[in-house]
Order: C-alpha cells, then structure tokens, then sequence
C-alpha cells in the first residue's frame, strides 16, 4: 500500500532532503524517514518526496509518499513515525493514498516563503535559524520587481548549476511581500518581511535567487528595470546579486489536483 | 565604569546561567558572556546577572550589570558583544549605569512566562525546544487555580531544595493564563497556552512547579481548593504535581525602579 505523508521540519541540522551515497552519510531528511519506516516496515523502503529541499532549508508541508507492506495495514503511522523520528522532524499526517500517487510527478505547484530580518546587528536568538539578516531594504522597489517576475518565464538565469533539468521556463502563479507582526518582546524594530511565492515548479536555488535580487532591489544596489534584460539573458552570469542563504527559506505547502475533481 | 546590558538567549544549549567551576567547565550564559567582555576589556571580569536561570531556560529580557575599564569608554558595546558572542545569545542593549546599580539586589520585580503544548503527539519543530507538550488542558480551573497564588504567601511548597534563601515568602503581583494564536502553516490544532506570571522574587523552580500545578489543575489530577493546604503546609513534599521541565520557560522582563522617580 502507498502512504502519502505531509512533513514538517527545521533544516538546520540537515544536508538537505535528499540521500546522499557516501562513505559517511551525512544527515538528511529522506534518510531519517527512510530509517524510522524501515524500522515500522522490517524491510528497507523509498522515500518519495515532492522535491528536494537544499541543506538548511526548512519545511512546513513537504509531502512524500512511500510504498510499505499491506501487512502494515492499520498501524498508527503518523503517531509511530513521531515517536521514532528526531524531534527537528514531524509528521502531520501519514494517510493511504492512491497507489499511483506520485508526491513529485502529480505536484501542481509549491509555495515557498522566505524570511528576512532588517537588522544586520542583532538576531533575536529564536529567530536566527530561520532568516536572513539581510539589512534594512525599502518594499516598493521590491514589489515592483517581484512583478516584473510573475508570470511564464525562462528562469535560467536565476538557477545555480547543478541538477540538469529538461527546461527552465517555469510560472510563477502569485508571489507578495509583507511585513510580519513586530516580535515579541523586542524594542521597537523593522519588522521582519516575508516573501511568499508559488510556482508550477522551481529550479534549483530559484526562491534564493529570487530572494537575492529582490534583496538587491531593496537597498538600490540594482534597479527593477534590470530585470527583463536578466531573464532575456538566460544565464546565471546576468544576475548580478548574490544567492541568499538557504537558513530564511521554507517550503510551505505543495498542490495536488483535487482527487474529488 | 558599570555597564547595564539587555541580553536575550536560547537557553537550549546551556547548563544555565551561572558559572560552574569544574574541571570540564560546562557552557554558561554567564561564562560566555564573561569571555566575550573579558576579550573586550583585556582583562577578567564578572558578570552579574538579576538572577539564575535554569540549564534550558531562556530569556528574552535578562538584566546583567558588568564593571569594565574606564580606558574602555566610547566603545560600541552592543555591536561588539553580538561580534563575539554565539548567535544564541544576543545583547538588546548596553549602557552606562549608576556605579552603584546592582542587577540582582535593584530588581523590583521580574516576569516570566511559560508556554504549554496541548498536543503531546505532535509538537511543530520550531516550537519543540520552547514549549512543554502536556496534553490538553482545561483554563478555567487553572486560572482558577492561580488566582489563589496571587498576593503574598510563603512558596515553601513551591520551591525545590538547593540554594538556601534568607526567606521563602513573595508576592505574586500579576498572573494570567492566555491563549496564544493559531500557529501557522498548521491545520486546525488547540491553542499554545501562555501562563505569565509578575512576582517581587522567585525561588528555586517556583515558576515550573506552579506550572507542573497549574497543569495538573487543567487535567482534573488535583482540585484547585486543594492549593491553601499544599501553601500551608511549606513543605515541597505536600505539592503532588511534577516540576514543569525547563525549555516551556523564559525570563521575560526585569523591571526596575525608575531612576527619574
């Protein structure tokens, strides 16, 4: 039977969602799920998720999906799985899916926020782990660049080299920036801001990419309307702003089609 | 020159705050905080703190007084403490102060709150290190509960052995127990509960076993009328209810007279 599983976890202990062959593994998120189902199943399994996530990047609704023996049947996955998992790794909800559910293949499309904090100088210790501390940046500026980038594009100037892929055009379907409610606790200060952006798909270090330039726009290094000549260019070269560190990024959620539809 | 600092930290990875001698000196906030002036000042120093905190507590507002070298004048505290500092422990603020304020002796009084998980099967990852998941819980017998621990009263009950204290009665200025709002990226889930407590001094553990009773209390383990008997009795042995464990815990707030008044 194929179980679908929505996860939630803080990368930061982590190389990453996917398995990497090695002499001295390092640690990742498949290969912790893959150990405590194996452990459930008595045999070794696959886990399947929606995409990888990079070293350091959290989720909040990844989704995966695992083939386990019908002799399983009935166990209390999500509950067994949450004991046997560390607590930096949680299931929401482990639930028999269609036996050709595909998390990856059958994805209609990923939301991915990503957190920034305006003061270089000082990280509330809670908050550390999860954003860039990128400096104080200006929202109009960025606005009017994260709109130049709805819509179908050629990303490939904002993809970093890696993972071959069979095309780079990709649909960002909505994306914003707000600004999160002042902090608990803390003095008054800038408030943290959040980019949210969904897409039928992502390239490789894309929302960081994205992040960067925005970044980039928000304190004047490069201008809004730079940007249709970035993507014209296809060509990571063209984009002159770095890529932002994996720690402030998150997958959010994942679509799939309605199974009532 | 006394300097008075703000500092906030996750107490995750600490045996407290207070120093330990040993021959393997285990992490401090009190010890980091001390190397980090000492390489500032070039020379030791000693850092005083308004009080203790438990190995796992944290803080978001703990007060710290420091002498320092007069040669040292000018310096940009603030900035250069959170240079040398682990980012777990950050300084809110640095600033001169009476020669003669005393971080511990001045306090007037101080708040801590402490946070409650109503999901003991599932707690999110980025909450896990700052909550107690001690199940579902019922508020209006525990705010039942702590209106009866209001005001002044001996805590003997209340305090777990260790340091000797001059006295074992304090005045609880201000209680209340709140619910916090939905957590996002969530599915519907009971509400992280906060009990915030005000007091003119706290003694050893006081505000985990009032938070190991007032839980007990939203369970129906123990009767609210049952309290003036366990304060009555100023004996640790007559209170049934566990210690609250420390990471549900944070020093909030100090608060001190004000010098203009």
């Amino acid at each position: 039977m194929r179980l679908r599983l929505l996860l939630a976890y803080d990368g930061s202990r982590y190389s990453g969602w996917q398995i990497q062959e090695a002499a001295k593994a390092p640690l990742t998120i498949q290969g912790e799920g893959e150990k405590a189902l194996g452990r459930l199943c008595a045999c070794p399994v696959r886990l399947f998720g929606s995409g990888r996530t990079d070293a350091g990047v959290h989720a909040h609704g990844q989704v995966a999906h695992v083939d386990v023996p019908d002799s399983r049947a009935g166990l209390p996955w999500r509950h067994a799985l949450n004991c046997l998992l560390p607590p930096d790794i949680r299931v929401l909800s482990a639930e028999e899916a269609h036996p050709r559910f595909h998390a990856r293949l059958d994805a209609l499309h990923k939301t991915y926020v990503y957190d920034l904090w305006q003061d270089r100088a000082f990280v509330p210790p809670r908050l550390a782990p999860y954003v860039w501390a990128c400096g104080p940046v200006s929202l109009p500026p960025m606005r009017e660049a994260l709109r130049m980038l709805l819509g179908e594009h050629d990303f490939a100037s904002l993809q970093n080299a890696g993972t071959p892929l069979e095309g780079t055009v990709r649909r960002i379907l909505e994306g914003d920036l707000t600004e999160c409610p002042a902090e608990e606790f803390l003095p008054p200060h800038l408030p943290r801001i959040r980019l949210r952006i969904t897409a039928n798909g992502f390239l490789k270090q894309m929302v960081r990419n994205i992040a960067g330039l925005l970044v980039a726009c928000g304190t004047g290094k490069l201008m809004p309307d730079a940007i249709p000549a970035i993507l014209t260019a296809c060509d990571r070269q063209a984009l002159p702003s770095p890529t932002a560190p994996p720690q402030g990024l998150a997958l959010a959620h994942v679509t799939y089609p309605d199974p009532a539809a």
